[in-house]
């Protein structure tokens, strides 16, 4: 079968030349003799895969020295343990902006080792829109502030960092739209993103921390979770899962080698302009979830007005080569995740097939 | 270049067929027109991939419903930090034989939640032997016992579990030899294995916990870390890192279509006896680390009498296309990992390269 069009929310489509680059070096990667997979991380061939993913992912980003770069494993969800963690004493206070289900995880998980306060929260709106910053105060005492940037499974996405009084670090989860598009990482004090969506396979996390917050991490804390110990370390306080961060490190080349963050936004900007002007040019056969000023770039949540074609339209969609359309089992509906891996090619595909969907069905 | 013989300790020696199934369908998994790595956890064709692996393991270790199979991110280490903190509640007490860096890593962690007694250690001894059953009594009190089956480090290996009074779950990190050898699980509580010696590649680690055991994980713990939880969840809490279970399906498939653990054991067995009689019978230029009743089949530990000449061993080893021979950093000397997935063929060149090397140098 050739590709389909694959539009999975996450671990998601990965760039077919990385792909194929994996594939050619998987037996023997680059003459040595042996595959990626066998080697120890404590061979030089390795530590340059290492060091070579970190520095090319600090380009794309502008990351100065003032950030550690942190191939950690245990997920999203790890982190959201890890920071209150790492970053709060007992009796700290962290505050957070609840946009949707990964916000909400972090916030029961910072909940069980520090004090919690959610400053704006969209659930009573069914999460269709992000805060405006009038709609909040950070409190100048606050350990960080935490927020998500995009909302896989609401479709929401921040157009900006929230603002928080000097001395509150902003520490953002942005798993889903990290190297979509420009980030100003000097606001913030931690960036983390699992990297199954923009950046890679399953299994690896990144973590950005400024290194003045170094200094907070409990001692008493498992060393793997320990952001000190594990930037002491290099990441590799224990043996790292090493193929995920060689393929991040594809992606990133891959990344740069072709137009860096800026051609991503601008490519990003017109596949989802095109899915959002279809789904606001059916007259109201499809519903955006979305409030269009939160709407996100990643993530386009609708549904058919008329739900019960649902079910014809994703078997429809799968006969024309396309998956992962289905919405989040916690909230149902349609949802096209368009990544940056996600080709132009792909998202007409479904434009098309949407149209003539509301065409035939309407 | 053609393979080398990989003597590495970990991320270790794979199955060529195993690398060879796994580059085929990289970028089209068994033409569902996507990678692997490019599919949700949640497709079927994910979860079916978790089941034959979960089943795979089931059958080679005799695996019965009494225990859940886990599969986790963080590493060894990171067990070592979840099992005191699933196990043990506030002012529990851990007991553990100390027999070397990996059992005293385990130790530390331990240290930070829970009360420990280090029943014995091998330390003062440079770590040459595994205790034998009359040199240490476990309390009736004890919250569990905690063994490592072998030590990669040190190149010592238990030929018999501990024994530990009846309602003393026996806790085993069996990272470096698990699938090697029979293993009887019936008296264990826990087993864990980072994947990356005798399983898989690095990224995973296997946990079989006995549901039995689920109830004492504390509810205050990080949700990625709490067995019960996990087991509920069917190790997809949140995203796993999916392609290292994909590989340990792969080897455990490819065990079970090539004898199995019998099988194993008794390869095992003929490169271990090869690699020793030739120390053994070097006449004192090369000399084992580990005492001959502990002796490793999984890491062979050795020295040469006169140390100046391991830089040029390694140097002719390495030209004669064999890597992974140089000791842990910690301990220096020299090492031959010969985990599952090394060839007889490679240990045949080891010891005809150690023998004419002896011959030219002794």
């Amino acid at each position: 079968m050739s590709r389909i069009h694959n539009f999975s929310a996450g671990p998601a489509a990965l760039p077919l030349p990385v792909l194929q680059s994996m594939q050619r070096d998987l037996v023997d990667y680059q003459g040595h003799g042996a595959s990626i997979l066998e080697m120890s991380h404590r061979d030089s061939v390795i530590v340059d895969v290492f060091e070579r993913a970190e520095a090319d992912l600090r380009q794309l980003l502008g990351l100065t020295d003032d950030f550690a770069v942190l191939f950690l494993a245990g997920g999203a969800r790890g982190q959201f343990a890890m920071l209150p963690r790492n970053l709060l004493p007992d009796g700290g206070r962290a505050t957070f902006l609840d946009t949707g289900t990964w916000a909400s995880g972090a916030i029961d998980e910072a909940r069980k080792v520090v004090d919690v306060d959610v400053l704006w929260s969209g659930k009573d709106g069914g999460y269709r829109r992000v805060p405006r910053p009038d709609e909040y105060v950070v409190p100048a005492d606050a350990g960080y502030l935490h927020y998500t940037s995009n909302n896989t499974i609401y479709g929401t996405q921040c157009k900006q960092a929230p603002v928080a009084p000097d001395g509150v670090p902003l520490v953002l989860d942005a798993s889903s739209d990290i190297l979509s598009e420009p980030l100003d990482v000097s606001r913030h004090g931690v960036i983390y993103a699992g990297a199954q969506k923009n950046v890679g396979p399953a299994g690896v996390t990144l973590v950005f921390v400024r290194r003045s917050l170094l200094a907070r991490s409990r001692p008493t804390l498992p060393d793997v979770w320990n952001y000190a110990l594990q930037t002491e370390k290099e990441s590799m306080l224990n043996t790292p899962p090493v193929f995920a961060v060689y393929a991040v490190g594809l992606v990133a080349r891959h990344l740069l080698d072709n137009g860096g963050i800026p051609e991503m936004d601008a490519a990003n900007d017109r596949k989802a302009e095109r899915l959002y002007r279809c789904i606001d040019e059916s007259g109201g056969f499809y519903v955006g979830h979305a409030e269009p000023g939160s709407r996100s770039r990643m993530n386009v949540t609708f549904r058919i007005a008329d739900g019960g074609l649902e079910k014809a339209f994703l078997a429809g969609a799968e006969a024309a080569a396309m998956s992962g359309l289905r919405g989040h089992r916690s909230v149902g509906g349609l949802r096209a995740s368009i990544y940056n891996a996600v080709p132009e090619a792909s998202v007409d595909v479904l434009v098309s097939f949407m149209e003539e969907f509301a065409r035939t069905r309407g």
